[in-house]
């Protein structure tokens, strides 16, 4: 049994497959100095959460998880800084070198894993190659970005990329010391993860935190001072100062090994395996973030390379090895992040992305509080449906919020392992105590929320529309049906809104215009909800109201800036 | 439309069936004085995290739900002070009284709806109507108690009943000023939630958070003083000195006026309803904690009087009335609550509630982390799953622990909804950051743990098992394979053990003798589960690892008590 990887996929392989069978020779091959350490903490330890960079490499128990760890606790033989350069799948046999001696030799296999992960992408641009641009993908790279921040002082960083990596180094970054500028060639951050219309939630609280914020500009070039580091990033529109840069703009599956040794690169570019994790070769199995998965909603190719599958999949490359034809199930892409103290995440398809499938989609955006407001800790979950508009399918569903975000977010992940529909989500019973939930879970609001837009009950308009509705001069009256104090406290932000609480709409709704559009709104959009349900049977012909109210109308500040009237 | 009831089921028909007709005529009639409010909450509010009791009252914008409020944001009357008396389903009319004045009127319906609620179970004990005795039910009883702790810093004060209320109450009432005696017939704590292994974490935290624990000992007489307080709760074993008690045994379904009206009750002894929540009148629907339900795993009757299940059912019951054909579901009996800092909770079937019923069941108990170790916040949860043997279906599970117990208790929820299998667990994509939960969450570890007992690759034995190996003086060899750090921290009580830390494990095993029963323990199951997989391929016959590990064998510390040689 050899084994290439030693990070996460490679010794979840060989500890498992211990305890399958304790008389299998189990060999790792890592061509780096360290094994098995917590890629995904590297923002933590940057961010001073994490204290020590051994911290990544501790079990429980504190022991460090080094080859000899792998040895005495595992019985498995860990080949550190030995590189493999060639499989010969005849003679089954891997070429190894010795990257510190330069010595190569060749080791047999009955069975081979690959498990070579994800190279950082590095792109091709001038100055790339000077001394402060760094990716975040290895300890060292933490330890160096780190080190460099204490001791230079750094007063202006720039990451480049609001990915997830992105958007975590930025936050671990940033703190009164050290500015952050953000550059992403997207329109949005998370582009992958999130819809921009949840995106801005993000975006607005990274603002407010002083994050200099670049969308939808790419970078162009790095310039650098005579000392070979960069001073000044330049992009499309604008450039930026900057002591330090990281490169986060993706990872690439490393499949050099495989290709050499002939096996099937699938469309997305990493290894193609079939359920079993076998590679075209029955006796070579590859998984972790070097291969390529299922998506369970579309049953199309998808590459989502995440440290849970690598684990996941680790397990199951040893349970076929032990000769139990255990099968990597499809993934629903579930991926989540927490920074600048929100929680966000996806799981499925997002709106933008069920639309160029094809599908016809039909989606709601609603917030509500993960707790009980009369309990002192409570916070707000915005939750993003997106579900196939004949049927109520689920097809996908973005999180973002300061509360409990992923809890629902993996409830969701669950609705789509079993193809359930939006009307599973209200129909579950879900646990309800005061610290945990409202008494009708943010979760199930969200899911009647989406069934009541459904089924014609009222009419909505998402913020984005409503933004575009004003950029593009549309007439339409707003009625803003918050309480007086909540005005005084956020006024309505843009165009002209007229201002009846809604406790006094049932006496006054008639001076409301009756012709034309007529938009409700209120903080979480509950409150316009019944004010459109409401003003609808009074024969407002076209009335909406405002999906996410201002919770999310606010996160537009900046979009809106041009209609303030302050 | 009339709806007697304003707690929770019937405000929730009345602002449901406004936003759906805005002409319907909608009449709420309740007997006390406040309507629409957070009863949840009132253990939060005794305990002083919730400020005023008003808070309890108020929406999320800060108004009081009073009858005013129902008036103007939702155009709903609701009468309090006056009691629905009797029905005639003949003539359609409800006869009312006003408890202020004592007149007697009639008011016509074209729909009743009951939302009667359930009233307190006071058991007839001898000193029962003593001054300091109450019950936790109402608004006006927990200021009642808060203001007695504070006004008489009482420093003894008695629970009665160990149920969720009860439970509740005792960490509200426990301070540094005040000591709490809890008393409960039934031999753990929560019965109805837990099976006495997984109570047992709750118990030994009650223990040492110094709660008087008077398990499996009924209460037989109250003693009074001559200022007709009770000074004294004698137990069958036992006494407790006291200045206060709340009695938490339960509640009853209010169902004097269905009964009257000729309305069926159930086996249960709530009101039986159909899927719509219609009684066997058509013109009669019922819901909340009047009314029963179905238990979505077995399909029979059931009755779990719950705030969350009495909102939906307010919901369905406005969507049926309006004319939409709307069902609610079968339930899966989620109870959640957090106390003593733990959080807790139980959906679908118990093990011996399971096992009652006739399954064929097999559980597994495992504990593991919340977030990943080296993430600054992380914390333990304990799942047992309880499963058919034979299929791997799912029939419930319990969790408890200081961490996100609770989300993965609502997965598990979902997993029960669509009938899924503890395979199906295994196969989820759930959203992984270190924030959130380890590379593979602790609820994938525990199905993996499952499946492990399941296909026979380990066997296992719980701490109950133990500790009753123990006390009938079983033959068994225990080996520790914790560091020997950990073991000095926290030796293994009770019992002889043999010390070898895991990874001396394979060059030492042969110091353990090989004839009879071996049991492996470390901290929570992992090391130890490594262990025996380790010496059951070194032909020891018969090897075992405790489920749980140390951290639930310390749980039974006080049980073990009589064996531990300090
Ligand atoms: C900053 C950061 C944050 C992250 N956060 C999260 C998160 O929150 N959640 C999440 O799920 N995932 C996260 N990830 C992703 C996660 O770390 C990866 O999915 C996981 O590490 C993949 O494990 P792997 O073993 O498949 O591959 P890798 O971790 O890439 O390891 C592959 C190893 O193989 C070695 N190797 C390659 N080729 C050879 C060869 N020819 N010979 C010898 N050795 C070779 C490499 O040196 C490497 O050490 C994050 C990643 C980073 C960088
Ligand atoms: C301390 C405490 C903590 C709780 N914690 C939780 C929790 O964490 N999670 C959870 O889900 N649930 C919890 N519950 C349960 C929850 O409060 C109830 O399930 C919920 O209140 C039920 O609402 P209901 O409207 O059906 O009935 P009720 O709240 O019982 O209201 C019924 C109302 O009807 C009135 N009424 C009855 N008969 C008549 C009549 N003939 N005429 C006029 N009025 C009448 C009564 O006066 C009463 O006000 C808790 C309950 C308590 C007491
Ligand atoms: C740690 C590592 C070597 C895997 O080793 P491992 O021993 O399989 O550890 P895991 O925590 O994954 O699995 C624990 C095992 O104990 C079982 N288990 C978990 N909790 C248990 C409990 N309370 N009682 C009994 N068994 C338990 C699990 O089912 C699993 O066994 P199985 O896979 O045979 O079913 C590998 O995951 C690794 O190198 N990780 C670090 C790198 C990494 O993941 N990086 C990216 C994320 S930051
Ligand atoms: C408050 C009460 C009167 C119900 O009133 P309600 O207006 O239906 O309030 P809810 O919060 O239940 O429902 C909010 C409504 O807005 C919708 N909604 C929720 N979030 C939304 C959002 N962000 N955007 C749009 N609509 C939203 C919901 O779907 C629901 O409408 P629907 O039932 O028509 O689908 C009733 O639940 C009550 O009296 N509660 C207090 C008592 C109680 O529950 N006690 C026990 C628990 S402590
Ligand atoms: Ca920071
Ligand atoms: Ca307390």
């Amino acid at each position: 049994m050899v084994i290439i990887g030693g990070v996460a996929a490679g010794p979840k392989v060989a500890a498992r497959l211990r305890r399958l069978s304790i008389e299998a020779e189990i060999t790792i091959i890592e061509k780096g100095k360290l094994v098995s350490y917590g890629s995904c903490g590297l923002p933590f330890y940057v961010g001073n959460s994490v204290p020590e960079i051994e911290d990544l490499l501790k079990t429980t128990a504190g022991l460090i998880r080094d080859p000899q760890f792998f040895k005495d606790q595992k019985g498995v033989n860990i080949l550190t800084e030995t590189e493999a350069i060639a499989i010969d799948r005849r003679h089954k046999n891997v070429r190894l070198r010795d990257l510190t001696t330069g010595e190569e030799r060749e080791l047999d296999y009955d069975y081979l894993v690959l498990a070579t992960g994800a190279t950082e992408v590095v792109p091709s641009l001038p100055g790339i190659e000077a001394k402060n641009v760094y990716t975040l993908h290895h300890p060292e790279d933490a330890v160096k970005i780190r080190s460099l921040i204490r001791e230079k002082k750094v007063k202006h960083a720039t990451v480049i990329g609001a990915g997830l990596i992105g958007i975590e180094t930025a936050d671990a970054i940033l703190s009164r010391q050290t500015k952050v500028a953000l550059c992403e060639s997207q329109a949005s951050v998370l582009p992958k993860l999130l819809d921009p219309d949840i995106a801005i939630l993000l975006e607005s609280r990274m603002r407010a935190r002083g994050v200099d914020l670049h969308l939808g500009s790419p970078v162009k070039a790095l310039e650098k001072d005579d000392d070979d580091n960069v001073n000044r990033v330049v992009l499309e529109n604008g450039e930026v100062e900057t002591e330090l840069v990281v490169i986060a703009v993706g990872v690439r599956p490393e499949v050099s090994l495989a290709r050499q040794a002939g096996l099937t690169i699938g469309v997305t570019g990493a290894i193609q395996v079939n359920q079993h994790l076998q590679t075209d070769d029955p006796y070579i199995f590859a998984g972790g973030d070097c291969a390529e998965q299922i998506q369970h909603v579309t049953g199309g190719k998808a590459y989502v390379p995440l440290a849970s599958t690598a684990n996941k999949q680790g397990r199951v490359i040893a349970d076929n090895i032990a000769g139990r034809k255990t099968e990597f199930p499809p993934i629903c892409g579930t991926s989540v992040l927490q920074a600048f103290d929100l929680n966000i995440g996806r799981t499925g398809l997002g709106e933008l992305e069920a639309k160029q499938l094809g599908y016809d989609v039909m989606t709601s955006l609603s917030t509500g509080l993960d707790a009980t407001h009369y309990y002192p800790v409570h916070d707000s979950v915005t939750i993003k449906l997106v579900a196939e508009a004949s049927t109520g399918h689920l097809l996908g569903a973005q999180v973002c919020g300061q509360g409990e975000c992923i809890k629902r977010l993996d409830i969701l992940a669950t609705i789509l392992h079993f193809r359930g529909k939006v009307s599973d989500i209200s129909s579950l019973d879900l646990g309800y105590a005061p610290p945990f939930a409202t008494a009708i879970d943010v979760l199930i609001h969200a899911a009647n929320t989406f069934e009541n837009k459904q089924l014609g009950l009222v009419k909505t308009i998402t913020p984005s529309e409503l933004l575009e509705q004003v950029r593009q001069g549309k007439h339409f009256h707003l009625v803003d049906v918050r309480e007086n104090e909540e005005v005084k406290a956020t006024p309505f932000t843009g165009p002209k809104v007229q201002e009846i609480p809604l406790g006094e709409l049932r006496n006054r709704y008639q001076e409301i215009p009756k012709a034309g559009v007529v938009i409700s709104v209120c903080q979480l959009g509950i409150r316009s909800y019944e004010a459109a349900c409401f003003l609808k049977e009074k024969d407002y012909k076209d009335v909406r109201f405002l999906e996410g109210g201002m919770s999310t109308w606010e996160a537009l500040r900046y979009q809106l800036l041009e209609y303030i009237v302050e």
